[in-house]
């Protein structure tokens, strides 16, 4: 019998590490282990990681919770989104009707429309009727985009009724945000009476932190490197928090090139433990926010002091003219994966607890220890989803299915993790919308 | 946005009929219909339909809780039915480790152990460690086929110990019958202990009969035509059912034409209703047991009075010799869908509440109102799943996507009255296995 999974040209080729095939070795423990873990936790409505291989570890290093590439995946993958996608709603509100879809405001990003697409039709696919509700102040009546597909999305303003938000016409009992909430919490979107609204407000990036999902993250990780009996770190980049960092000001600069220093160190040391002649490095970034901004990879400490006014500024503000205050300083993760000779990491997409599709993040300007997500880059979608349920134990242990396989495995360890994070952090208030922020593009003028 | 359904040369292409653009439109309120129906219901493990397509009706004309031909699925249906299985697994024993697969005991036949092979590595996906346990006399150690395929399939003997049933050095959790107990239930399989044995014994062909099937569908269909405002006729085919049968002593013969009489009225009065002038005829079938024998296709009720020696002794017995003495008289639902200029019909297969896919049974020999699962009949895997999942409401109303949808609708109401079918039959005793019956082919000399 054939194997399923189409033949791709764009997987790393090498063979397989250690780690890899100790994953799929135990792939019966494995999703044993994961079906007992949903019994007892709630996974998020949907989620994306971005993943890095770097030939003697395999971890993810971010993790999203309003997964912005739907469109980045393979066709072949809908059939399998749309059956996670039921089973998500199943959980939520089996007898919704009405679901309301909050996308980001830029209405101009014809690629995240093209997403925002691709997820309204997935939802519609379940038999629930969407509709999508724009917070942008450029939409004031229902207005019809055309998208370079040859689709069309139509967006409406939101209404609020009491204690209920809609859009005209339309009271959805389900509100799923595809909207990050950067820029703060809208208050149209607080307190809601009988309207289930995923993810929650908490998860916005007013509240959630990097380094939170990452302290769950570390605990997720040492339950499964016990199961494996692996060293965690295998699968888990060490990190360190800075508050009260204020990059204009030069303020906090103490913490940062304290905890680069210490991330450096614990990291030197597991080199010389496994023999890793690599020189490490970490990833600088804002501890709330995305897209990619306010990211620095540093290979010394010193390097934190002598930013210039440049670097100062892009550290400083990330999407919709967030502030940064909180900083994560992670263990850097080089890639060793490349797509057409250009550097790639693998992003994972799931809905519910199924892994439903995924690509590379390509950049040809990048180095193999630099944030991918920059100017440059571009995706490579992949038939992900087989690969990550369909390993083939008789196949050579670098087949592409096996690789990705122990991908999907990581990736859905960090959505374990945001369980976790979502539970603890679910009594931390969303701050309210920044006044500034309303305008966009706030961010257009920095860097 | 190309849609993701492959393009399809074997479907009906002729304009969709009222019933499936009703089917379609209502999509929304069919889906959360469902959603709603299981949360009250267990789904069966696993279940295909042989549906009809009239033209002017579309029904299922048999529902099988032991579906033998995964074989004939397309390969890229894979990783929706690993996910369904996952989701099956879940909710049968989410902390399972091991899973017994008992197949149907010919081991001969290379078409159903190639079934059983591709059964086994979805179940396997899922992380479960899958052994197959043979009930076959044949099966005195363990064994290891060869399959056209190129693959293995390795059958051992089972093993009783205490109240568990297993292999040798194999103690499952879980249990998946893939066998019908045509022959009876073998007393390994009677008072087991703690482990989970899906379908159930009373699901096995000793206690099942079709006509509690569809008597659980004409609920299950009226409930769902009132939803869509239809005539429950309309996806429902009429039936009697006569018991105490004796087809060579030509006992039952008054009821039997009495009830073909009975059925054929209705219909005509429906095709006068409708304005059909197609020729109404019923399917006289056993009540209990499969495999497409002791079928017959009767046009008036004359011809159950004057079957000649050859007619009787084929509808005397079915699969594994098993007597027939309760018959079900079926509203015959002709089918208008060609494969290569041969007579076809749908077959849907399901993995707990989910369309994993689906093929064509075709057959050259038989006409459009004959039973098709006999000598000559072959398969034409489709890409069903996704079609089944992914309706296109922008594509013309006939093109296939939206034609499979309805097909995947109708194939669910089934699965949907096979659950309050099994509950309600759960108090019957299944028969002990049948003393003639252990020697297989039994049925080989009948015909």
């Amino acid at each position: 019998m054939p194997h399923p999974v189409p033949h791709l040209v764009t997987a790393q080729s090498g063979p397989l590490l250690e780690l890899e095939q100790r994953i799929l070795d135990s792939m019966p423990a494995i999703e044993r282990w994961f079906r007992m873990y949903w019994q007892d936790h709630t996974p998020p409505f949907y989620g994306s990681v971005d993943l890095r291989n770097a030939g003697f570890k395999l971890a993810p290093v971010d993790m999203n919770l309003f997964p912005g590439g739907f469109n980045n995946l393979s066709d072949a993958m809908l059939p399998c989104a749309v059956q996670a996608a039921q089973a998500a709603i199943e959980h939520l509100c089996p007898d919704a009707r009405n679901l309301l879809l909050i996308p980001e405001r830029h209405t101009r990003n014809t690629y995240y429309l093209t997403n925002v697409a691709r997820l309204a039709r997935i939802l519609g696919m379940t038999g629930l009727e969407v509709r999508i509700g724009s917070l942008s102040d450029d939409i004031r009546e229902p207005t019809t985009l055309e998208l370079p597909t040859g689709e069309t999305l139509r967006l409406e303003p939101l209404v609020r009724a009491k204690n209920r938000v809609g859009v005209a016409g339309f009271d959805p009992c389900a509100i799923l945000l595809n909207n990050d909430l950067s820029a703060g919490t809208p208050a149209i979107l607080r307190n809601l009476d009988d309207q289930v609204l995923v993810p929650p407000l908490h998860a916005g990036w007013t509240v959630r932190r990097k380094s939170h999902h990452f302290a769950s993250y570390d605990e997720v990780a040492d339950d499964f490197a016990k199961l494996l009996s692996i060293d965690p770190w295998m699968i888990n980049p060490y990190f360190a928090r800075c508050s009260s960092v204020d990059f204009q000001a030069r303020e906090g600069e103490d913490c940062l090139s304290e905890s680069v220093d210490l991330v450096l160190t614990r990291i030197r040391a597991k080199y010389k433990e496994y023999g890793i002649t690599d020189a490490p490095f970490v990833i600088v970034k804002a501890d709330a926010g995305t897209y990619g901004m306010g990211i620095m990879t540093v290979r010394d400490a010193s390097e934190v002091r002598d930013l210039n006014r440049k670097q100062r500024n892009k550290m400083a503000v990330v999407k919709e003219g967030l502030q940064v205050s909180d900083v994560i300083i992670q263990e850097g993760v080089a890639t060793r994966e490349t797509v057409e000779d250009a550097v790639a990491e693998p992003v994972v997409y799931m809905i519910d607890r199924y892994v439903v599709g995924g690509f590379y993040r390509v950049n040809k300007e990048r180095g193999i220890d630099e944030n991918l997500n920059a100017p440059g880059m571009h995706f490579v979608p992949l038939a992900f989803a087989s690969s990550c349920n369909l390993p083939d134990c008789n196949a050579p242990a670098d087949a592409a299915p096996n690789r990705f396989y122990s991908y999907g495995v990581v990736a859905r360890l960090a959505l374990a993790a945001a369980s976790i994070e979502l539970d603890r952090t679910a009594h931390l208030l969303p701050a309210p919308l920044a006044a500034g922020a309303a305008a966009l593009p706030a961010v257009a003028a920095v860097g």
